[in-house]
This record gives C-alpha cells, sequence and structure tokens, in this order.
C-alpha cells in the first residue's frame, strides 16, 4: 500500500439543487501529485478541493503541455459504487504523455488515489437515473520557464464531477455537421492524445455547428478532407445493411474506451464489426441507396448517442426514423446495463470501488 | 485615456544577478485585464507579479483555450526603451484569437498597458550587449467548467522578463534537423495562431533533435510531408544564388513579424525575396549543386540565427564555411541596428515607450 496523505475539508460545500448541467460542479475533494526533476512523483495527497496557485509563466498557460482522462464511476442498485475500465484510461494517459513529453505516471497509484477520492467523496454521487460522477484526471507542466522545451515539473490531478447526460437532449438523436475546411488533428500529429490543443482547434467547428442547429462536428481527416474520423468528444459507428462500420485507429484520432467497449458487446451478439478507413463519400452512397440504417456516437460523456442527422457539404441526410435505431438502443441498454450494475458483467470490466 | 488601475509592490524582487537565461526571471509588475461574457473586457490593472488561483477546472489547463505573443523591449544609446513593431503583435493576437474562439481585445489598451508596466519596471532592463526585455502577453480561458465549448471567462496577462540571446551559443550558427514523423500543424488547424497545441505538438520532436546535438527541428507540411515550414520558434529563409526563398504563409506557419521585417530589409537593399513553396528535395538539390549559400531562422527571441548545418534523411549538409554568412550578418546588423536605435529607423518600425 502506498503513502496517500489525506486532508479532509473543514467546509463541505453545498450540493447542487436541481439539474446537473455537465462538467459545473465539483466534489469536496480533489487528488494531487506532483513531479520534479531528479525526484520523480511524489506527494500524493488528497486534499480539498480549490485553486491552484499556478505563476503567471507555467508552462501549460503558454504551450499547451497539458493531458487529461474522462471516466466516470456508477451506482449500482445494491449501492455499490463501481468504475468502468480504469486502468484504461489511466494507460491512454500515460500514451497521452508520451506524445506531450510528460513522465509515466505509475497507473496503479493513480487508480488507488482515485478510489480513495470517490470513497471520500460518496455522498456526491447522485443517485437519479443516468447520473454518475464525471472524474477527470489531468496533468498540467507547472514551470515557470518561458522557453520552448518539455517541463521538469508538473501536477497531477483528478478532480469530480455530479453529472447527469452530456446532451441536454438525452437519448433523443443528435444533429452532426461534417467540417470541410478546419483540421482537428492529422498523421504524426496529437490526434490521438488526449491534450488540450486538440480540443483548442476544434472549438471553431463546434461554434459553427451549433450556429447552424447541429450539436458536434465530425471530422474528416487532416490529410485528403475525405476519411471519417471522429466527433468532438465520440467516436463515431454507421449500420451499414447488417453490418457496423467505424473508422480505424490511425494515429489521428482518439481510442476511445466506449469505441473498444463496443466493439466488443457488438462481436459477442454475432454482428460483423468492421474497422477501416471510411470515405465521407461512400456514406453519403449508402444513405442514397438506403443502406444506412443507423449512426452513433459513443464516449464516456456522451454514452451511445444516436445520431438522426449528418449534413454534408450543404446536403441533409436524416438517419432512419428519427428515433434511436434498434441496435443502437440495444448497446446503450448492454452497456449502460454493465456500467449501472443492471445487467452481468460477464467482461469482467467494472471494478467496485466503495459502498455509498 | 482609458482607466488603468496600478496598485505597485511593497516587495519589489531581487533582480537576478549572473546569465539571464531565457524566460526564467520576471519584473515586479503584470499587466492583467478580465473578460467576462456580457460585459467584455474590464478591469485592466497593472498589479505586483504574482500566481494566478486557478479553479482546477479552468478549461486553459484541459482544452488549450490559450494564446500569447512575444516581442522585446529594447534599450537604445540615448536611454530611450523602445518596442519593435508592437501593433503587429496585438494584430496577430486577435488572429490567433478568432482561431481558438477568445474574444477580441482592444489592441490600443493592450499596447497602452504595456507601455505603463515596462515604464513601472524600466530598472529591470538589462545593459549588457544584446540583452532586452522580453514581454509575453497571453490570454488564459478560466471558466471552470468541463463540457468542450469556448470558454465565457477569460484573463489577459503581460509578463516581461530580462533577457539575454535565446540560443546559448549567441550568434554562432545552429544546426537544424528536418522533422519526418511527427507533425506540428496541417491546413485548416491553428499552424498560423499562436497558440499552446502546437508548441505541445512540437516537443517531441524537439527532444529527439537534442538528443542528437541538434538545436531545433525543422517542420515539414503536413500533408505531404514535402514542403518546408518552419522551425520551434524561427521563419526561415534560404540564401540561393543570389536570391533569398522563405516559405510562403500558407495557414499552417505562423506569419513572423521579423520574417515579415526581414523580408522589408533585404527587398530595400535590392535583394530579391520570393515567397513560395520549398521543397524540401530541392533544398537537398541546391546544396549538391553548392547553390545553397546560407541559411538562416527568423523570430523575436532568436533575433536572425544562421544555420550552421541542415540533417535530412540521416544525410548531413553543411552550410557554407561553419561560420555566419555575409547577408545573414548584414540582416543581423541592420534589423538589430533599429532594434537597439544604433542604426536609423527609416521604415518607422519603432516606437518609445520611456525613458531609462
Ligand atoms: C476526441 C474524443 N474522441 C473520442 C472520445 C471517446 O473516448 P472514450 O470512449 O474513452 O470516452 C473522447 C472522449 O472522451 C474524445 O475526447
Ligand atoms: C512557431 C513560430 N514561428 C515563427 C516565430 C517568429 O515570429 P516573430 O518573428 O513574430 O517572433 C515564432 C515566434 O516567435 C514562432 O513561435
Amino acid at each position: 500500500m502506498s503513502n496517500i496523505r489525506i486532508e479532509l475539508t473543514a467546509n463541505p460545500k453545498q450540493k447542487p439543487q436541481g439539474p446537473l448541467h455537465f462538467g459545473r460542479y465539483f466534489t469536496d475533494h480533489m487528488f494531487l501529485m506532483n513531479y520534479d526533476k531528479g525526484e520523480g512523483w511524489h506527494d500524493a495527497r488528497i486534499v480539498p478541493y480549490g485553486p491552484f496557485p499556478l505563476d503567471p509563466a507555467a508552462m501549460c498557460l503558454h504551450y499547451g503541455q497539458e493531458v487529461f482522462e474522462g471516466m466516470k464511476a456508477y451506482l449500482t442498485p445494491d449501492g455499490t459504487i463501481q468504475l468502468f475500465r480504469p486502468d484504461e484510461n489511466f494507460k491512454r494517459l500515460n500514451c497521452s504523455n508520451e506524445r506531450i513529453c510528460i513522465p509515466q505516471v505509475d497507473e496503479e497509484l493513480c487508480l488507488e488515489g482515485l478510489k480513495k477520492l470517490i470513497e471520500i467523496d460518496k455522498d456526491w454521487m447522485p443517485t437519479e437515473k443516468e447520473t454518475s460522477l464525471y472524474i477527470r484526471p489531468f496533468i498540467i507542466a507547472t514551470d515557470a520557464h518561458l522557453g520552448v522545451s518539455p517541463g521538469e515539473h508538473y501536477l497531477f490531478a483528478v478532480i469530480v464531477s455530479p453529472v447527469a447526460a452530456y446532451y441536454e437532449t438525452g437519448l433523443d438523436p443528435v444533429k452532426i455537421y461534417v467540417e470541410k475546411s478546419y483540421t482537428r488533428a492529422v498523421k504524426g500529429g496529437t490526434g490521438m492524445a488526449k491534450t488540450g490543443g486538440n480540443y483548442a482547434a476544434s472549438l471553431i467547428a463546434q461554434v459553427e455547428a451549433y450556429e447552424e442547429g447541429f450539436s458536434q462536428a465530425l471530422w474528416l481527416d487532416g490529410v485528403e478532407k475525405k476519411y471519417v474520423e471522429e466527433v468532438g468528444t465520440m467516436n463515431v459507428f454507421f449500420v451499414v445493411d447488417d453490418e457496423v462500420i467505424t473508422p480505424a485507429l490511425n494515429g489521428s484520432i482518439l481510442s476511445g474506451i466506449t469505441r473498444k467497449s463496443s466493439i466488443d458487446i457488438l462481436k459477442s451478439w454475432g454482428v460483423k464489426v468492421t474497422e477501416r478507413r471510411i470515405a465521407i463519400d461512400e456514406i453519403v452512397e449508402f444513405h442514397k441507396q438506403g443502406r444506412l440504417k443507423e449512426m452513433f456516437g459513443t464516449g464516456t460523456a456522451a454514452v451511445i448517442s444516436p445520431v438522426g442527422m449528418l449534413r454534408y457539404d450543404g446536403h441533409d441526410m436524416p438517419i432512419g426514423d428519427g428515433t434511436t435505431g434498434a441496435l443502437t438502443q440495444k448497446l446503450y441498454d448492454a452497456l449502460t446495463g454493465i456500467q449501472w450494475g443492471t445487467a452481468e458483467d460477464t467482461f469482467g470490466w467494472t471494478v467496485p470501488c466503495c459502498k455509498l
């Protein structure tokens, strides 16, 4: 057992009343750990949630040397709070670290700190349907130094937020807009890492999508602007005839844990799932031929999110009959069943954390 | 005249003794201003330099919504402290803002705040040859919100650092390494904006360049990996026969103010300067033919930096005789003459700030 220092708050906050808008409320504590060159990661601790006093020259504020993760804790019917594949998140965090030149973290220590934190703040767990605790581990470079080079000092933190559904429309199908001019990520870039710059690059397209009445933008590859990549915070899947297709991991899209889990669930049902390069023109063609039956996005925040309309090049493609498709719904039920503990976890994906 | 509130420090810091390593020391004060949705930019103020208390959920720490600028104040022989084309920097800041969905700033107010700040901290101006005050304006999104969307709250800041030359080798030629696998920026991305993510993406190549004994990496375009773009913090120029060539502004490279000024100076001498797409293979060919006479980088921090060796694909190309080329030296002298006020500023680029 490692040594995690614990300092409890003397001033617990009021819990949010009313709707849990995504990522706006934070629990009473946070897990922190520092890295200093020569010393490595040290001083793992759980302390009251509160501001970081960052030097104005802190590298993360200038050179974007920052990575993050997103996962959830779910309340099961028997009162257990459980995590979903948390090891995958910390593994991915270390992949992001590698690309962004941040030192590797001890994945087990991170998980231990996270579990302890959830236990301490467990009375923040919301209990309504489809709510959860959203967990945000992240690392920032804190050196007060304006030279462009990797930092020598980092802060690792985990903060926790009680949340309802990401899209305020719930499981209603969302409208997605294919972005043609802006680029989010490219081969050799940082697309496969969960790092700030990718999201900063994506904001402008999202604003334009909103203005047109769409929820998010669907990105095409940065080289040829021909192949489907992913949506702002979701991987995407298409149901074409009886086959499910999704863009292959090519280095510029994020390797989603919900994506990976969805593929496994679908395959366990005998559904044919193909990961491959998918041209947007193919999707248009499938739609014309009436073969594009369903489309959905996958992500920790958005869970399984049906897409009801895709716009490409001024051309609107309604998908299905405007309601959630049968396979999308079945996948949603299966995945959320495992996550919220109402179905058996035959894959061994859940990790119990504590009792409420 | 606008209202800039001023609060002077009661505890001036000790000035650095010894070598002024780049971007490690900061003056006693900083210029700040806040933006809140509905209210716009407000509360412009100069206050003692000190940490920002940032909420752990602050958007800039997660989604890289941050932009910056880099400029310098120079001490002239008559004791005037002057700026070099500061209007260009604030114009570029607003271009970066546009791409990253940050509200536009009032360029005149920024310049006024900056001048006032330099005046207040003028006794930090170093006086040795080639030293200056490096000025870093920047903006960060401060909303404590984990949804991916543009912030509604921002902090604008200017901090100031006394500096010597960026490369510790001074005007000695640097060695540059052409990066083949990683990508820094791509068409439709954020390359033309001065935003954190571009620099985070570049660190890994810089680390590899260092390990091979090179100072920086030269980036190729993200689409074809064929065309020369720029170096980590410099634009690049090649002297081929009697012509100077430099990559055209294509949306993925930064529009450097030193680049622009260098082009104007060279043209004023009757030198032929061409901005165009330049394939790295062409450079290799020019080198083979003995036509690549000089190469240099341009940037506020690095000034005019001669390149003495270029490595591409395992192939080393020594440039010139290992010393600074004649045109590079002449350009360096002309530009630094204007900046440090030892030559006449026939272009009208300098802006006096105060007397030391
Ligand atoms: C860009 C991007 N793609 C995909 C995903 C989905 O990944 P996961 O299923 O691991 O949450 C996310 C987010 O979480 C994301 O930010
Ligand atoms: C990526 C990049 N290119 C070029 C430059 C040179 O621009 P300027 O001459 O305006 O300083 C800089 C930096 O300052 C830079 O960061």
